[in-house]
């Protein structure tokens, strides 16, 4: 059995927590300084493990093992959101770390940007050659509106090469996260072995009708925009829960009335709808609900309603063979306190496993909380973590 | 009977609209210079018209007739809602000239914003002595921030007194306007005579729930604020059609989700409601209920509804005697093409009932539109109306 340096692990993470320090937090954006320098920290440790560091064109950091046979590849990404956790994505990539310090033949990687700044998973998608030149021209920061291809001349990137990953090297990529949830905690669970990861499908709903004075228009009269926005969101929270899978979720996050003054019967709305599930036969089934109930608005509504789609994610599951390995190993260090579960956020893994048998380990999330400065984990649930990834991935590089 | 000049109160129309003239409408916001020119307009048409024409600290224009005995008090606002019609206010100020240049005995006002740039009916307030100094020192115009203190100095209002209404000089106050909505347009009518006007209550309703990850949290274990105002709406929409009066109104007009991600559930929802009728019982049974959706959702939500009280104004029914002689008037310039109606609106009206009767008459608008430059009323309504006021008035002062 591979022996992992759990304490040494533990330093890492804690000086790496320190580059970009925010309260118990970190503050390390794509390409700030504060990223570059976590990168270039990262490529040391790398370096110690005995592996060949490098960067590429997009900012991904690639730790190469430069022995023979086959090998596993383990990380996740390095930066954060802005004043959020130490724990978010740094976790995977210095375990990846902590499993090539133990002799195990892994490759380590920093996926760029999963958090988002500039685009939508461009490291990882970039290594799998699906992010091409226009879009990486076309993309601005979200915050503040920065080119970013003025950012990666900025970081030192610009003119460096975007090597596509070979999928025949691997046996397969493991990702350690934090849950970003609390299913683990309030069940007094220290381990998720991860399912697959959900897809997203997101829509905008616009709803038209007519502005008028909320004290000179009748009830009988109106063409509420509002009013249809709510009742057609009842409408969902009603039919949803009679077709859903047991781990759905949907979601409202925005509801804009137009003009959004208090006497004025808004005469436009706007809502953000998504569910996310891990089944499509069961994504399809929440459409085609949201589809008649936007049918059954524009039947016997005042209002016209418009359903767009956004965006329509595939779900990633899981590979059985490396889940089973994680189970195994989970059941040996933590006997009766893990279980497997889908992952609800979206992570580089989801891009992986199009070209390769991917999986994914969780650690409880304290409050569920992340994206904050206060995300935190237990370390010895950390430690317990590492241990089950690297006994996971020495059995299935063995199976 | 009077005989009125309804050329003349056409014409007279026709050239206040040239001030400040936006498209087909015109844009004098209070204290402007286009405002205070239309004041000054207004004061050399009172003049002209026997009236003795003076201004106030706060604005007020007021032409005052000198001869003995009865008189009444005639007028609306004649400054406007930010590029908007030509009718709205100064169609009633107009009018009351032509009632004194057709001879009748009465006094002419323009109540300074009742559009409220600056205050809430500031001038109808300032003149039943209800706008305290204190008041004035603390009011901003709401668009651009300027202090009402200073805008009076610019507008040459500074110093000015301020006296009240001598509500014994007066039988009543009359106030005609457009009506600002299609109740009579939709039904092919001419005039409507104002049964009262209603009191608006409005809320402020603030639902805490918990802020989470739209992925990482199950539906089972969520605070979503946003969906709890869904379900209280939908609730109001089912409940309050069973309580209300028959010319209720309720509106929602914002709806506003914190933080309005589309991935994240919202942790705070803020919405404004209110309701609108001219009887004070079905206000009270319309608060009821709403206090009693607020309970029941804070036994069956996970989340948190605090219900606060922005306004409850009161209702100011018309004068029954100033409703019949505006009727019989009705009936003889209009047979059959007239009717009673609330106003669903504020107007000056409101507060001049306060301390002596008062009544509305109300003009046809085409599309209902107001506070919009495209506002309009047929010229032959304008004059119908004119006609009708007059006779009315003739006869309630003796009456």
């Amino acid at each position: 059995m591979a022996q992992v340096d759990t304490d040494r692990f533990l330093k890492d993470l804690n000086e790496l927590r320190k580059i970009g320090a925010y309260k118990t937090g970190v503050h390390r954006p794509t390409y700030s300084p504060e990223d570059m320098e976590s990168r270039r920290w990262l490529m040391e440790r790398m370096r110690e493990a005995g592996l060949e560091p490098s960067i590429d064109g997009i900012g991904n950091v690639f730790g190469r093992h430069p022995g023979p046979g086959p090998k596993l590849l383990v990380g996740s990404h390095i930066e954060t959101q802005n004043h959020a956790g130490w724990l978010d994505g740094a976790l995977g990539v210095v375990a990846g770390v902590a499993l090539a310090r133990a002799g195990l033949p892994v490759d380590v990687v920093a996926f760029a940007d999963e958090e988002g700044h500039y685009g939508s998973f461009i490291g990882s998608r970039s290594l799998i050659g699906l992010l091409e030149e226009s879009e990486i021209d076309s993309l601005k920061n979200r915050y503040h509106g920065k080119p970013l291809r003025e950012a990666l001349r900025e970081a030192g990137l610009e003119g460096l090469p975007r090597p596509r990953l070979d999928p025949a090297r691997y046996k397969g990529f493991f990702e350690m996260h934090i849950e970003q949830g609390t299913q683990l905690e309030s069940q007094g669970l220290r381990a998720g072995v991860v399912t697959g990861i959900v897809a997203i499908w997101q829509y905008r709903l616009i709803i038209e009708g007519m502005q008028d004075h909320a004290g000179g228009t009748t009830m009988a009269e109106r063409k509420d925009a509002g009013l249809t926005a709510v009742r057609l969101l009842a409408r969902i929270d009603r039919e949803f829960p009679m077709l859903c899978g047991p781990r759905s979720t949907w979601t409202c996050g925005r509801i804009a009335l137009d003009p959004g003054a208090p006497s004025i019967i808004p005469g436009r709305a706007e809502v953000l709808f998504q569910f996310r599930d891990i089944d499509t036969a069961v994504l399809e089934r929440l459409r085609e609900c949201l589809q008649r109930v936007v049918q059954e608005m524009n039947r016997t509504e005042r209002t016209r309603t418009t359903l767009e789609t956004m965006s329509e994610s595939r779900p990633a599951p899981c590979d059985p063979a490396m889940q089973a390995a994680l189970a195994a190993a989970a059941e040996r260090h933590a006997s009766g306190q893990w279980q497997h579960m889908p992952s609800g956020a979206g992570h580089d893994a989801q891009y992986m496993a199009r070209v390769m048998p991917a999986a994914m380990l969780f650690t409880p999330s304290i409050g569920g909380i992340s994206h904050h400065w206060s995300e935190d984990t237990k370390e010895e649930d950390l430690a317990l973590n590492l241990r089950i990834l690297a006994d996971a991935a020495e059995a299935y590089l063995r199976g």
